[in-house]
């Protein structure tokens, strides 16, 4: 596995999230030596839809791109759809995306890349649902375990977390891709 | 209020539906004289998210448009989310956006209307997650409590219920709308 000690990955996500959709990147990056960041609209915890809970770390507000090397952006249709509507959280990812910094999207989580505006001519896979929403945001959709585009790492559902998290760390280790 | 006596209308929906935004559409519309029918991808009942269970009348692949005369697409993200992957239910709707039958949509329901085409040139209003993803279609998206356009009604919340169902009784009694 690649080596990404010491390096700052923020987790953006809210209520709602897709349990496994953070635990399970959350061990990968660990375990490949990064330093993980739980990153919310809220202070206090966030509550997955299977129950999982976790303490904020840090405010969505009070963050930026620049305090990070890569970003996570998990899942779960209620955290999507609330995460899109939070305008500090959506800047927070667009810096991600300005600068060229690494992105792992896991099934609903492409709705806040739609967001932040960065789709627009990228490969990219997601949960089913989001296929037309991203197509029309100008992605090119495809139903694939886990697909790279320069920086960029998605992947379907938690099926897929084994291949999503052994790419996002390979991802991480190459860090800021020149668009 | 207008007549719409002997009128049939369709509620297209799955599990998590906003309760409110099935009921009182459903009351407005009998109320008024209509006929309504649930229609479902699966047979039995749905549950909304608050809770609200009743049976489905018709599935959605044995019921076409021409079998009604108008649509409510009633929303809740979960139920919206997987309506839209239902191949029968994209179908049996987009029969309504191709004949100009009159159709109500409120909160997360856009999302189905988009994966029907049927929001393209259109001015609407929807629950704000979806405003995006709406003029990414080609909708010209507005912050209003009830919009109507040739016969295309929406909403944003519950809270929109009183104007909405007033509108749609209104846009039904009309009937088909020259596109």
């Amino acid at each position: 596995m690649a080596d990404i000690t010491g390096k700052k990955v923020a987790f953006v996500l809210t209520d709602g999230f897709e349990d496994s959709e953070l635990t399970s990147p959350w061990e990968a990056v660990q375990a490949a030596g990064a330093l993980p960041t739980l990153v919310a609209p809220k202070d206090g915890q966030v509550e997955g839809k299977k129950g999982h809970t976790q303490a904020v770390d840090a405010l969505a507000k009070d963050t930026q791109a620049s305090d990070f090397d890569a970003l996570v952006l998990p899942g779960g249709v209620v955290n999507a759809d609330h995460l899109r509507m939070d305008d500090d959280a959506v800047a927070l990812v667009k810096g991600f995306v300005d600068a060229g910094k690494p992105i792992g999207v896991i099934c609903h989580g492409a709705w806040i890349l739609i967001e932040a505006g960065g789709v627009d001519g990228r490969r990219i896979t997601s949960y089913p649902s989001l296929r037309t929403d991203l197509r029309n945001a100008g992605a090119d959709w495809v139903d694939e375990e886990v697909v790279t585009d320069n920086g960029l790492v998605s992947s379907r559902t938690p099926d897929d977390l084994p291949a999503f998290n052994a790419k996002i760390v390979e991802e991480f280790a190459e860090g800021v891709h020149e668009g």
